[in-house]
């Protein structure tokens, strides 16, 4: 029953397109969930998209807008009317909607809107589009199932069989008083469970968990995560119930974010897929290597100032890539476990107290190494004193590079920045540097020259 | 709102338990969430956290257990009855109550069990004990409405108002026939707004979404997120329904598969938090970071091999840092976007053709940071041949990691290994070592010597 995407169903499909059998290509996506036709059309040539968009009806194409690649969807909202992009977005819930409007030029958005019929459908995305993306407001739609604490269950089944309509999913009925102040919920399990003839006020669950509308979305899937709600509803300031979010976008939000955590971490700028094109991903990649470049370009020259006294000590040249690489490392390590700490909040204490922590860690770890160096260049090369040097200083390298890794991102984080920036390529060059510098002052140091 | 855990709380707790104020205790955590409650018990000491647990009655503290800090958990289980135990398990639904019991150890799960009057319960806990952790029966739950397809809305409204007593939370109702073989499903939505005479058979919805029970999480965790469920039905090989997985379970397993593989990337063995000992974060720090001294060291055996040349040419092994930089970069770049690709199933097309992508990738990003190389070593050094020797053997070292780090992703995902586990230092050691071995012979090759 899983669905496949197979080249000839992409054939099948083109070739219906070319001999224009419109009726083919209805039939075939009749049926068809609309997450598998986006699948589907990411895969065609673009004017084929368009083509099926505008041939298969709003109330299934709306839906599969929705789930189109970014770019794929943009290109194609170019290529529909103003009057064609509002029959697919009163289709849409609020929220969807409001997504689809805000990809659009501040003239298009008020064209579409014009051409909406339905008045408070318009109303509803005009208040969403207000609020910051990264926000609550930004997140929850506006369709929910609201009853009064003052009805009765059977009034409130009655009310509901109305709203229901309206609305996708019914997760459950929040309560509110005269004035639309959430006071409760009630789950439809209750609703069922209990006799029509009971009063709301009687019934309802006073404890409900709630977000305000300027809430991050960080703080509402961390809260919705903790507690596992499936919908949470969203208030203003004055607890006045404006909408809700559900927990299938929230999932959306956490997936983009982990994704965009690790893509950071390995030097991606955001928002990259494997099946990219090349300048696509070109743009993607070059910047944190040329980054990268330049690291390595500092480190050469740190190695020149040392150049003259090495001439008997070419051996301190050869573990520089060891140097760079241990100190990289750690910083990647310990800044990772911070930006994570951090993104699921459970980084307590203070800097200092987490910098004196790292710093443990990292002598610790650091000894370890620097004792099985030791005993290879002891081995190998048979000086105790050039053994010695690169060891301490090895220490010395992961002590500093663990510090780093640790401030840095705390700090980015303090300061109200994405600490996640500071992970991979940044960290690692950044320590590539100072690793090598240090590395070099303290052997010059111990190696007395 | 919002919940926050102060010192004060921490210090209240502690004292009333020296003071055994056993009413306090129970007083303050009697209107507490759990998730809340475990929360502020993975901040107390071993033995409060006992004191707590046996304290509470265990309607509450089942559902803290299952929130606790796994190892905090396992400590708890391990200072309390089989009895005791019993006594929890009894309270949470069959896929936790499952997961509590899989961690103890064999003698101890069959006195847990034995202790268990639900024999009902203990039957479903020991099949779910039988699948795979992996796999969708490892995460269902047996616990659902489910009602059959020859009953009228009415009778299947009184059904469930005995069977929800049981489910914590009724998403769908799931359509059987009389062998229990799954035919559709109902939203409450639905009964809510159809009349009680209708015939379920009349209005359940036969396109039903499901995973087989030995389906990989993943997989079901893909098609969840994909059709946006909030609950998904397990079947058996014969289509016989089994049990369900909730969002809320998926979301932890997104969640976990997301911190596993930033952490692998990071260099860090599984499961490892801020704020754990210095010693669990050494043991999963050290491991990648021998492996990245490992690397280093080969990395100056290669040099020593070109020892000879150091003379007139030092400031080759200048850059060495440089390349193994670029080669680490672009190696957890092109791993990381098939690693992520991978798990989001989006890499179509054969492996060839990715390597030849990512040739035609890595030459362009290489060709442009060549140009810059070689500028500045020309300009620097004033020597057209090591300009052109260290930025050529560039271009190739550039090119050559990342195929290897769209190589090995994608073949151990052939082989049924966690690609994942093929990014960070794995990676850029290998890297570091071919990447200065090819820099310098190609380099000797460009300079004849």
């Amino acid at each position: 029953m899983s669905f496949e995407i197979t080249s000839e169903l992409l054939a099948n499909i083109t070739s219906s397109i070319e001999a224009s059998n419109d009726k083919a290509i209805v039939a075939l996506f009749e049926e068809m969930h609309y997450a598998d036709i986006a699948e589907i059309l990411d895969e065609l040539s673009f004017d084929n998209v368009v083509y099926i968009i505008k041939l298969l009806d709003s109330e299934k194409t709306s839906a599969v807008l929705m789930e189109l690649d970014e770019d794929i969807r943009e290109k194609t909202l170019q290529n529909l009317s103003a009057k064609e992009i509002a029959e697919e977005v009163e289709e849409l819930d609020s929220d969807d909607a409001a997504d689809i409007i805000g990809e659009l030029s501040q003239e298009r958005q008020d064209a579409v809107l014009s051409q909406i019929e339905d008045e408070e459908h318009v109303k509803e995305i005009e208040e969403l589009l207000a609020y910051d993306e990264d926000s609550a407001g930004g997140l929850m739609a506006k369709e929910l199932v609201k009853v009064n604490e003052n009805w009765t269950v059977l009034k409130c089944v009655r009310e509901m069989r109305a709203q229901a309509e309206e609305v996708t999913r019914v997760h459950s009925i929040y309560v509110v008083d005269d004035n639309d102040k959430l006071k409760g919920r009630l789950s439809l399990k209750d609703l069922l469970i209990t006799s029509t003839k009971t009063a709301i006020s009687e019934v309802y669950i006073p404890k409900v968990d709630f977000v305000n509308v300027h809430d991050n979305l960080d703080e509402v899937s961390n809260k919705m995560r903790k507690y596992d709600l499936e919908a949470i509803p969203v208030v203003d300031n004055d607890g006045i119930l404006l909408g809700r979010i559900t927990i299938d976008d929230i999932v959306d939000v956490i997936k983009e974010e982990a994704d965009k955590d690790y893509q950071l971490a390995a030097g991606l700028t955001q928002d990259v897929e494997a099946d990219d094109s090349i300048l696509q991903l070109t743009k993607a990649r070059l910047p944190w290597l040329f980054l990268g470049l330049l690291g390595g370009v500092g480190a050469f020259l740190i190695m020149v100032l040392f150049e003259n006294t090495f001439d008997e000590n070419a051996v301190l040249f050869f573990f520089t890539p060891l140097i760079a690489a241990m100190a990289g490392n750690v910083g990647v390590q310990s800044s990772a476990i911070i930006v994570q700490g951090l993104a699921n909040d459970d980084v307590k204490g203070s800097i200092n107290s987490r910098l004196i922590k790292e710093m443990l860690l990292a002598a610790l770890n650091g000894l370890v190494l620097a004792v099985f160096l030791f005993g290879f260049v002891w081995f190998y090369e048979g000086k105790v004193n050039t053994a010695l040097a690169i060891s301490v200083s090895l220490v010395a390298v992961i002590i500093v590079a663990g510090l780093i890794g640790t401030f840095v991102p705390l700090f980015l984080n303090k300061r109200g920045i994405d600490p996640a920036i500071a992970t991979g390529p940044f960290i690692t060059t950044s320590n590539d540097i100072f690793g090598i510098l240090i590395y070099f002052m303290i052997a010059k140091l111990i190696l007395g020259i």
